[in-house]
């Protein structure tokens, strides 16, 4: 039998993925929702047709997101996950005995449930008691949020359809007032090779510079993604990726890991002329 | 219309690319040849079915097999190119008045036909009068070459069909021979992502491990390759290809690149764990 999972990456590539069963397939209030098992990418979830992550692949995002400002600032115990609803980034932040509360803000109640029922080896650290899920929107649950947190993890997947308010000025402003003085933003740039998505790209680092003080970009190889190559944005009130790095410190905690490695996290700030061309020029 | 390519890049995944119109299509000696045009890749040419390169991403390979080398090798002058039909990485060589002569050796006369058509701009590089192309299988061609190559580019596909001979033991043992004793081999080292290519990838490793005092990996993201994700070995007599870097003398020549940097260049060799766990094994 021939059955195949596809997903356009632009209007004229798509990524095609052999499917040996659909597991689940519900309509929310947000988006559609479907959960396939499949040879290549184990089990894998999908939002409105768009793959969220799979069980091969989503150790690459999940410690990307985390281990890398974890490294950086040296003492964080407050962080807001928005999105996230999965349990991914949370499971990885939960290795991290210094850090004392994890907010999760997630519009969807369905993803959250979906992902307890398929995934439950990663849904698993939304029960831990350091972990609070929120159902609200992002920008609302921010609005009045002033200072408290250290780290801000946006785990949101696009800036379209519902979670579209997560990418503008506005909600980098609300992240910049509920960050603590030294605070850290991290979140997904998206990819830079297609056409239509280097538009999005440019958008956001314009938006994120003119935020905060610090604001760099890094690199993963993600082979869900388009073109198999996704950049975050690490903006930041007070510590450089770079310059602040703590890889004595972060080695000493002896965290498990199959993707980043502290040599790792210096090679993901060196991106290609290509990408440092398209920021630069956002940021004259 | 819907007008599809698709590559299987494991017998459960494959990329597909929206295609305008296909420009050529033959049967060789020795393999299927392809031209198309698509939206998003420009012209591409496949082989067998398997895209060789495209407009749109080619730069991004020819100039990681060319200035990696380049930049750590003092007094590069001639040089050795297995496939390279195409002309991609010999046109990179040629920026470098340094380099007196370079050798193409391509089994195939129909695939430097088809390039010379569809991609002058490319192809033209093959016409310069430092360049000789030999219609010659790699490893004969190889056989008696002693110590007379400074670098040689192992640009041909994959280790199967008629291009195997090109990742036997024997093979690498001819190329340490035809080397100068200061000499570097640069290779495909293939997509370490999926499982099936994770075998590929950690023999080639063992083979040029053991043949050469000094070989190491570094990695590129090439959206046309299998889960866009790229290795290449670095295989080298005396240079290291971080301890002998010169980017200050590289940054000199005023080289105009669109994916390299020296800055770059450095964290090409910054590896994932998980690929740097696969790559350690084989060195036992």
């Amino acid at each position: 039998m021939e059955f195949w999972f596809s997903e356009l990456h632009t209007g004229n590539v798509k990524l095609s993925v052999r499917i040996e069963k659909q597991l689940f397939s519900g309509e929310s209030e947000y988006q559609r929702i479907d959960v396939f098992d499949s040879e290549e990418f184990g089990k894998f979830i999908s939002l409105d047709g768009e793959i969220v992550f799979s069980e091969k692949d989503e150790f690459i995002y999940d410690e990307m997101v985390t281990h890398v400002p974890m490294a950086v600032h040296p003492h964080v115990k407050n962080v807001l996950i928005i999105g996230g609803g999965d349990g991914g980034v949370a499971k990885e932040l939960l290795q991290y005995k210094s850090i004392e509360s994890i907010d999760v803000v997630e519009t969807d109640r369905m993803f959250v449930d979906v992902c307890r029922e398929y995934f439950p080896e990663v849904a698993c650290a939304l029960d831990d008691e350091r972990v609070k899920i929120h159902y609200d929107d992002g920008l609302r649950f921010l609005r009045n949020k002033k200072g408290i947190y250290d780290l801000i993890i946006n785990d949101s997947t696009d800036p379209f359809g519902h979670t579209e308010g997560l990418f503008t000025k506005e909600f980098y402003g609300s992240c910049y007032n509920a960050l603590k003085d030294d605070g850290i933003m991290v979140y997904q740039h998206g990819s830079p090779f297609y056409d239509e998505d280097e538009a999005a790209c440019r958008s956001m680092h314009r938006k994120a510079f003119r935020s905060f003080p610090i604001s760099r970009v890094y690199q993963a190889h993600i082979p869900t993604c388009p073109s198999g190559y996704w950049l975050f944005g690490f903006a930041s009130k007070k510590y450089h990726p770079i310059k602040d790095f703590k890889p004595k410190e972060w080695n000493g905690l002896k965290i498990e890991t199959w993707y980043y490695t502290t040599h790792l996290h210096m090679g993901a700030f060196m991106l290609p002329k290509y990408v440092e061309d398209l920021l630069e020029e956002e940021e004259q």
